[in-house]
């Protein structure tokens, strides 16, 4: 299975924000849209990092509140691995476990396309493994 | 593949606090562990919740920088599902995809011995395909 046919079945969820933003309009919008990252992107959509809910906790964890009032760019992960849509998911679960990360923006023509996260790649596994033991069934039955 | 299979590849990571602690202790101790989640005990070491950095995100973007200082009791998840060690990990697979969560606590004997987190079950999947690939590689080399 590829990142193309996992994206056909996924609901498009892609929010973006820019570097000037800061930490409490990112929490905002993670907590309003129910999300746990935000692609940080420049004016013209280029992507330029990535925002998570992790580096929100990390940031409060080491300096405490005033964080929030600090921007995105200073708390982003810049330039973060990404992946395009011919990728299988067995290379993006490889990458996810090797850096340690849960999600990964799908880029095609230098364009951001996508978001898939790791809850993303375990559904999609299980409806792959669900497909194939109801077509064991028939094979069987019929 | 079980629950406890996975655990004994595992590194124990098993980081707990009580619900009378605030946020801001939580988010020190999510920071310097480097995990997305704190178990939340009584005195007696049993399970009452489970508090990730998803709760602390989504209360800071409700009500801002105030609930810092509020409970851990007042923002976790009480009665989080839970799992023991004799469940595969296809089961705990379903369980995280229906419940929508990426953590859940192991328990034996009504005694809490584990978290296992998504990241834990996608690295299991990868090394059990390598394993197989291996072997499928020796069985031809052989």
């Amino acid at each position: 299975m590829t990142v193309s046919t996992l994206l056909k079945n996924k609901e498009q969820n892609l929010f973006t924000i820019t570097q000037s933003h800061n930490l409490q309009d990112v929490c905002k919008i993670l907590a309003e849209k129910r999300i746990g990252v935000l692609l940080v992107c420049d004016k013209n959509g280029i992507i330029e990092g990535i925002i998570s809910e992790r580096d929100i906790v990390k940031a409060l964890g080491n300096s405490g509140n005033s964080v929030m009032a600090e921007t995105v760019g200073q708390h982003m992960t810049a330039n973060p691995v990404t992946c395009s849509p011919i990728e299988t998911i067995n290379q993006i679960m490889a990458k996810m476990t090797t850096g340690r990360f849960r999600h990964i923006p799908v880029v095609k023509d230098n364009k951001l396309i996508a978001v898939i996260s790791i809850g993303d790649i375990v559904k999609a596994r299980m409806e792959a493994m669900e497909a194939e033991a109801r077509a064991m069934q028939e094979y069987i039955g019929g």
